[in-house]
């Protein structure tokens, strides 16, 4: 059998060869790095480094950046952490705004500050992948306290105007976030040049390890702490710090010149998949292809195929892809960002989402390519759909 | 020049050969636990694996474990949980109890309680070591939502009864908490025998690595989420699993028969170097050595010689040990766990504390008692010590 092609980067990404050969070293520095004694200076020394090569990284101050344990931490740091410590004040700044395509961890959030009475609004995105601009300068005003909207999506890799709804949020004293998870590493990102007040980044998704994230936070920005305790992250986040992740993390981020190259390298194999998959595949639709986009995904509605199963044919061939589709292991619902896209549940239900990473080659999307028409061909002839109408013999909701 | 002797075991352990043998097997593993296809099997496989050995460690069901990113956002999620399900319920249950020796994850937490307008006491501890039973007792109410106090100090390693407290605070309808931290590996550990219905633990004080923690919520305590988020640990705690930190906890978790075995061996050696020195140094007093303790803990006051500069002294010699006097690198102040039972500040800071682990040997326990009563006799001299009546040239506070 061959190797497996991984071309779900989107929900993780494999381990830099060169944080796998550092690892066993850092493991070295298991000491606690809030001790005074010997065994704390190599992994305070690790956090230190870690944090240069992030803060010049993303173009901020090292002082600026709170260790977490990934991007969902992060998340919640930056829009609960502003909520506490406008309550406290007495703030009467008390609405929230989010676009509606955020990560659950932004949107359960956004239900969470709900429960706690605070206003909470939602930006639409529409079916090309463009943010309501319009909708979002009715929203503001003087009560909101803050915005929060992804660097880019998830799913269909969709970047959104952060630099202008910044510079609108701060024209009304608003703050504002932006989760850069998906983001981070894909594409050269500069917090400064973007003008947010926080911003989230996670080192899974950049060939680093799981269990280090990061939060961007402007000097002069308050944040009451989501994880109450010792003195760590300058008493903004306790727990005893995760040198490992961390250091991996910095690691990557050492090597800021090869975003924008390996940036341009996916974006040719990314248009070079879909240009074959239009061309080779019948009654197929890029979601938001229309609107600036990740170089990396691509996010395709094949009609009369069912997303899951059709992952499930894929993977069985050594493909790891992922779909919005409604899935045995997830939620019973198809993807909640497509949805408010506009897209139809059966348009949902039949969803693939194509991550490509550092290590894509050509040859890997062709032969992908190659498997999925195959795959689409046969379910589609099992399924009954009308290759001359396009219509399903059943819809997939 | 010899190797380090690290005997401070209580603020991080070093990683278990084990551990580390299994890290670059582990980090093939490197695929989201939430894909359904290939690449999402392996780890998926290592956090079940993993519950399970913990689950089987401390004697609850799998389902009962939530995984975090260490023992502090455990104890933050146990009782930030608590607080946020009752606010909800519009609950009248709106005091907490906890120690006063409570690791600063809990007693931060605690001030931010009363922040959200929570009722919360604090139990006395005196300097044997021992909890106030009786004034616990008068704080009970059906007003006491939850009582949050821990199995073992990590200053002193005091044990308290846990289950007695459990009892009571289960008579008045209060859910009752323990971190778990301290004890974790260090003596066995059975959530059910002790009748607790939250605990926490972590794996970096147990030989595993930094970065995975877990919280025991038994089956039918609700807890809203600290990290909101998809839908990872059946929704109480979002954002990607740490697989290769979960799975070295889980690991080290199989080694159930060790604890007891190891728990002996380090009692023998932690009373044979306290026999020593108070034997061999004058004016030195073990503190909470009247009650139970962890077997590897030790919390000295050495009269007349300043904890900072001992420590600094000793880890030049090569030793890591600890001190609860206020330190250069962290608070200004000393020990508030050490205060809390009745210290003087000039007693804590002559505090040393020394915490032994699972490959603390004798002779190392001896070149250590050697180095200190080396160091002590010196630090006394110069500073002015006047050993025939016990009397400071002058205090250290």
């Amino acid at each position: 059998m061959s190797a497996r092609i991984y071309l779900d980067h989107n929900a993780t990404t494999p381990i830099s060869p060169i944080v796998r050969d550092h690892v066993i070293e850092w493991l070295e520095q298991w000491g606690n790095p809030s001790s005074i004694h010997a065994s704390g200076r190599g992994p305070k020394a690790l956090l230190r480094e870690s944090r240069e090569a992030i803060a010049k990284f993303i173009g901020c101050s090292s002082l600026e950046l709170i260790f977490t344990a990934g991007g969902s931490e992060a998340n919640n740091l930056a829009v609960k952490g502003v909520f506490e410590t406008l309550q406290k004040q007495g703030s009467r700044r008390n609405h929230f705004i989010f676009s509606r395509v955020e990560h659950p961890s932004l949107i359960r959030t956004a239900e969470y500050l709900v429960s706690r009475g605070a206003r909470v609004s939602f930006i639409d995105v529409n079916r090309d992948g463009r943010i309501d601009l319009n909708q979002y300068a009715s929203l503001l005003s003087d009560e909101v306290a803050l915005v929060s909207v992804m660097m880019a999506n998830n799913e269909t890799g969709n970047l959104f105007p952060i630099r202008e709804m910044a510079e609108m949020a701060h024209a009304h004293g608003a703050l504002m976030h932006s989760d850069g998870v998906q983001a981070f590493g894909k594409l050269p990102v500069d917090v400064r040049e973007l003008g947010v007040d926080l911003a989230s980044f996670a080192g899974h998704k950049f060939y680093a390890l799981k269990g280090a994230g990061v939060l961007y936070s402007r000097r002069g920005v308050t944040l009451e702490p989501l994880i109450h305790g010792g003195g760590q992250e300058r008493h903004r986040r306790g727990g005893t710090e995760n040198a490992l992740a961390i250091a991996a993390l910095g690691l990557m981020c050492g090597q800021k010149d090869l975003v924008a190259q390996k940036a341009d390298e996916m974006r040719v194999l990314r248009d070079h998949f879909e240009a074959r998959v239009l061309k080779e595949i019948p009654f197929v639709s890029v979601t938001g292809a229309e609107a600036p986009r990740l170089p990396n995904t691509s996010s395709l509605v094949i009609t009369g195929v069912d997303g899951e199963i059709m992952l499930m044919n894929l993977d069985i061939k050594g493909f790891s892809v992922s779909t919005g589709a409604a899935c045995s292991s997830g939620s019973p619902e198809p993807s909640p960002v497509l949805l408010a896209m506009g897209l139809s549940r059966a348009e949902a239900q039949s969803s693939l989402r194509v991550g490509l990473g550092w290590s894509t080659t050509r040859e890997q999307i062709d032969l992908f390519t190659e498997a999925l028409i195959e795959v689409v061909a046969h379910l589609r002839t099992i399924g009954g759909f009308d290759l001359t109408t396009g219509k399903e013999a059943h819809a997939f909701n």
